[in-house]
């Protein structure tokens, strides 16, 4: 996910681009929240840093761990899983060299669907789309701001992309833009050229709003979010669900409840990230070399139940971040992965939220403390909003 | 093909779009060199119209003649194929049912495969790409000249659509246009924005040329072609073949050399299009209605090595076209098709190419006959370069 490519729509190879990164991109949370219990910031960078950092070191932290561990001959690339079947207790893996062009079947014992849920876009139809000669692309293929300099944009969304991507070309020179909701505005104090409307339908380049305004728009960015897909398995291994808090079907949140051999990894909503995953990924582990033992389907479904019921009440990003704590703690407490003081990070998780709503243009000039170093990350040279350089050089170069 | 979406990458169920087609494209060869012969325009539009047209009347006038032959209630849409195999002497296609999602196999004797080859974008990397911050599409993607008003543009490809997409920005106000070639410069004479180099390298938004030149650039759009790409056929099923005049492993260039129950529709370069699928169609249908007895497969190969001998020879688009036309008369000579003068398309082929190379800009303001009707196509009333009207009203209208 944090790999940036200028490609879109389909690669080389003719196979469809998984990339939802921009170049600007900056993590939206502070990296306390999901610094790797066995892998600190500290111990990466040699030096204290800023909570919130710029793609390239995002990227470099995470890739320098699976360096370390001596992951990559591990990893086949360039080769695409295509189909997954499931027979006489066996899968049956077909992949697709892409740059030989030739495809093979391997069978496996277990599968895990690592693949993630931002990759296929959701895509939804607005009325007068047809219509109008401007840009129109989704956040996945959106990658870099100054793109729409001195523009006039229609940001469609309610949720993180959004937000970001206003702000991203509000700080990188959009003369204009304008976020549409659907239900619900998301209500932040938002710069004088950003503001939030109802759409009612494009005529050509205009747009009109429910509220009878009206304005000319040069491109529109749909942040309509993505869908859960899996084209490469068999439609009996499918897990169907939306984008939820809690998914259907998945004991712990990660073993398909029809086939015990095969665990999703990183469906639900997310506050957690990457130590979530983690922790998901040594509870799979545990679970195929049998050191956990699963219980009975009874039990399986009961305990799915529980957490759905917990799931569907909360009603607040507060509620919900307790939630996936009591989440993580669950599974924390069957595994001995790398542990870390998971209330201090729901309690940081809150104070982030705060900070969001309070000046969503100012969230990332705050500071964390990590919960395993007890560091305190050191203000950034620059404030988000004139960072320009998003380099590792640039971000660690003294002020 | 004729059909125009807002959407690129993805639709709203995740599957990749296929549409390559452009709001304000006109057809790039006179439509007297690819009237059916069995419904001319001049039934269709009941009047004489221009030789050249835009988009919506060339899909006005495909559709039409299907729907005359009743054709919709054989047509699934919104199904798509995902997966064929062969076993038993019998084809298992399976299909996903894009809205309701889900799945189903159905067994058939014959697949004829006539998905095009304009769906899959073949997208190269040039040095440099990765530090670009502008816009970077395929053509695939290209919906609007519009968007690239008063930019600085790159279109990379030497062919048809490098050639349409440059004069099309051109036409809608792009600022200049550098089309970029590998091998050879299309060589026309064009407007002064407008010229031919051969790219060195980018670094961030600037240009480097091979011949020292520099310039900036705010977006680059490769015309580089486009795959054939069968991800929904089993791999021994598969056409592995390049742009080409002469398809391998294809009996008069449809019969899949390894299975005579698998046919390909219009995999070829293509100077015929429509007629040229047409009349494979019909040879296609009298393949399978064993009206028309294969030979064996000594011969087969024969005629294929001989085709491609002559294929590989060809020198210029006079030669192409030629070529082209022998295949044409091959394929007539054996099927009951709707005939027509295929000697005079073929001159009138010849003419056009020579327009094109006169003069890029006017090319489509001539006017060519009708090899069925001897009906002349009228002047427009606005020359194709201050056309901007392109619906089908505005097109025939009264000057």
């Amino acid at each position: 996910m944090w790999n940036l490519t200028w490609r879109t729509g389909s690669d080389q190879y003719g196979d469809s681009v998984p990339n939802s990164m921009y170049r600007h991109m900056w993590s939206n949370s502070p990296k306390e929240c999901f610094e790797f219990g066995d892998y600190t910031f500290d111990e990466h960078f040699g030096r204290a840093i800023p909570s919130y950092t710029p793609r390239p070191v995002m990227r470099d932290y995470i890739i320098t761990r699976a360096v370390k561990a001596d992951l990559k001959k591990y990893i086949k690339f360039n080769i695409k899983v295509v189909n997954v079947t499931f027979d006489n207790n066996t899968f049956s893996v077909t992949t697709w060299d892409k740059i030989n062009d030739s495809f093979s079947t391997e069978e496996f014992d277990f599968v895990v669907v690592a693949s993630g849920h931002l990759s296929f876009p959701y895509v939804p139809e607005y009325p007068g789309m047809d219509t109008f000669p401007g840009r129109i692309i989704h956040s996945h293929d959106f990658r870099n701001a100054e793109q729409f300099s001195g523009q006039d944009l229609i940001v469609i969304g309610s949720s993180y992309s959004a937000e970001d991507i206003a702000i991203q070309c509000y700080k990188y020179g959009a003369k204009s833009i304008t976020i549409v909701y659907r239900q619900n505005p998301i209500g932040f104090k938002w710069p004088s050229t950003v503001k939030e409307m109802s759409l009612d339908r494009l005529e050509g380049n205009m747009a009109y709003f429910k509220d009878g305004n009206s304005q000319k728009v040069d491109s529109i960015i749909l942040c309509t979010g993505y869908l859960r897909h899996f084209p490469f398995l068999e439609e009996n291994l499918r897990l169907k669900t939306e984008n939820t808090d809690c998914c259907p079907d998945l004991y712990k949140g990660v073993v398909w409840k029809k086939n015990h051999k095969l665990f999703y990894l990183g469906m639900q909503n997310q506050y957690y990230t990457i130590t979530l995953f983690d922790t998901q990924a040594w509870f799979v582990r545990d679970v195929i070399l049998g050191t956990f033992c699963l219980p009975s389907e009874r039990d399986i479904q009961k305990e799915i139940d529980t957490f759905r019921l917990k799931a569907d009440k909360l009603s607040s990003p507060s509620e919900q971040i307790d939630y996936h704590t009591d989440y993580m703690k669950d599974i924390f407490k069957l595994v001995d992965c790398p542990k870390f003081n998971i209330d201090q990070v729901n309690q940081q998780l809150k104070v982030w939220e705060h900070h969001r709503k309070e000046n969503i243009l100012t969230y990332r000039d705050k500071s964390f403390t990590s919960v395993i170093t007890g560091t305190r990350g050191t203000p950034h040279h620059t404030d988000w909003l004139h960072a320009f350089d998003d380099s590792i050089m640039g971000f660690l170069a003294e002020p």
